[in-house]
């Protein structure tokens, strides 16, 4: 019998989501487990990911015979290696090289691949969402952080190592703003949630400007803060929106005389103001690319469920196990 | 028989060069054409070029059943299209899409591929020089200009419309130096042969500090004569090389993040100027890359001889016919 069903499992800081997918992208069951109740012991966490798994295979009907494998996006997760090493958010993983893909495949008996989410998104894409039938495009993950997954003639670039299209990590401005990773001035720094937020308050207190933003608690402020005073017409909301947008639309432009791809694919929670960042972000892109390829690469966003994304994302790995 | 010989060609504004090259890397023989006697009639220059390199297969001794086929390196040369596209320096190709492959192919009656000169010379590095064995590496021509060709698993990137890796377009400054791109602050503005010698000028004249440099023209200063200063220890001259290599080690870093290769590969007439620009290189490319990559990526300089690098690089493009 044909084996028409693949396991997505999307490994998080907090909780990791497991989901029974079909060849048209349909979740057939989800299950959630906690990734942070299990410290160091990585065995434990996966072993309690294996038995998850296999209760979600029998919840869907379904039996390992059914199932051709086993995808997982996990941080740091490397697909040459299939270890998720020294992920600061996974306490099992913070300080050692977990063989991941190994011991999971050893706990269900299902062949497992795996790479980080960003990439497993931009897998996605191409299965089941906006990137269908592209061969040349950059996935854009906008969320806490700013990741990238590069599609090169239909394949996720990796490069020598395994850890290729950490576009989060180009410098947008020398010398700028401190990022997490050490370095200055990345891109994550600026346009991430983290990033528009910590913007709003540079200029919040740099102005005396009016804003609906400075009846929020400032240390909490929010990219959906931030979003929901955009929708109100906010004005200061509305420029830090057409400023990220700006500051990523020039970020493409590099970006795209590297792979001239034939899109640059957006998702992610900060993707959701899609209606604040496309016009700003469009406009500085072809202002910024070199002329071939003016007016000739499109932004578009992740076309898939966003409770879903990221189990399809990882599942759509497992198809070409 | 097995066809164990290749042609390149080399296409420049001035001259085109043109060899018969054998697996080992050896050029067999070697003629040289004008490229600029044809004003716009591409047909001509074609003809011309059939002839030549007609003519360098008998040289060789060999007859045309012995040619795999003919790689060609040319300004703007679309490796998925086989045309020669509005080249500013190539008075028949400067204002048309010239279908410079179909028509050779046709002249010669050898299959013909096509690549732009930076592609053609990372095709060479990997058949015969600096790059043997390496899957994924990036090319940098430091020349005039500043071009690259990169490759992933043993392959140049093309992109969805052939003309993937224009990292001489990359934004190192923002809104720097115009560059005759039409954009601002790109690489090539500061890297290039053109771009060293703009520094010079700029610094020699914002400060009265000897320098031998002072003694050139200054409208004629070329990288030359800064690296012809620097071998006698002049300090401007010298500090324009650290200048650059390590604006240019900052520009690795961000394009380390993207393809994760295993090396950097310099070719062209300023990285002659190896002595002055690797030690700044890379330190400032371990200084500014991500931390996963620090000291792990090479510097190497092209291995090829430099009179015959274009014609071997393009002439390994015919391998793969």
């Amino acid at each position: 019998m044909a084996k028409e069903f693949v396991v997505g499992v999307d490994v998080g800081g907090q909780t990791t989501k497991i989901g029974v997918v079909n060849a048209r992208g349909d979740v057939l069951s989800q299950t959630v487990i906690r990734s942070d109740v299990f410290g160091s012991d990585a065995a434990a966490y996966i072993q309690a990911l294996a038995e998850a798994i296999k209760m979600n295979i029998s919840q869907s009907g379904l039996a390992e015979e059914d199932i051709r494998g086993i995808g997982v996006g996990a941080p740091n997760g490397n697909y040459y290696t299939g270890e998720v090493a020294f992920a600061p958010n996974l306490a099992w993983a913070a300080n050692a090289a977990v063989p991941f893909s190994k011991m999971l495949q050893e706990a269900v008996g299902l062949p497992v691949s795996l790479t980080n989410d960003a990439n497993a998104a931009a897998v996605g894409e191409m299965a089941y969402g906006a990137a269908r039938g592209m061969k040349n495009f950059i996935m854009i993950t906008l969320g806490t952080g700013v990741g990238s997954g590069i599609v090169i003639d239909g394949k996720v670039l990796y490069g020598h190592d395994g850890f290729a299209g950490e576009l989060g990590h180009v410098t947008i401005l020398r010398d700028g703003r401190q990022c997490g990773c050490g370095r200055k001035g990345c891109l994550e720094a600026y346009c991430s949630a983290i990033g528009i937020a910590r913007t709003a308050r540079e200029w919040l207190s740099a102005t005396d400007e009016p804003s609906l933003l400075r009846l929020c608690d400032q240390d909490k402020l929010s990219s959906k803060d931030i979003y929901d005073a955009a929708v109100k017409g906010d004005k200061i909301a509305l420029k830090l929106f057409e400023y990220t947008g700006t500051l990523l639309g020039r970020a493409f432009a590099d970006f795209i005389a590297f792979s001239a791809p034939e899109a640059i694919v957006l998702f992610g929670g900060l993707a959701r103001a899609k209606e604040f960042l496309y016009e700003p972000m469009l406009k500085a892109m072809n202002e910024s690319v070199l002329k071939i390829w003016k007016d000739k690469v499109n932004i578009v966003f992740s076309s898939l469920p966003l409770n879903d994304a990221a189990i399809l994302g990882a599942s759509a790995l497992a198809w070409e196990l």
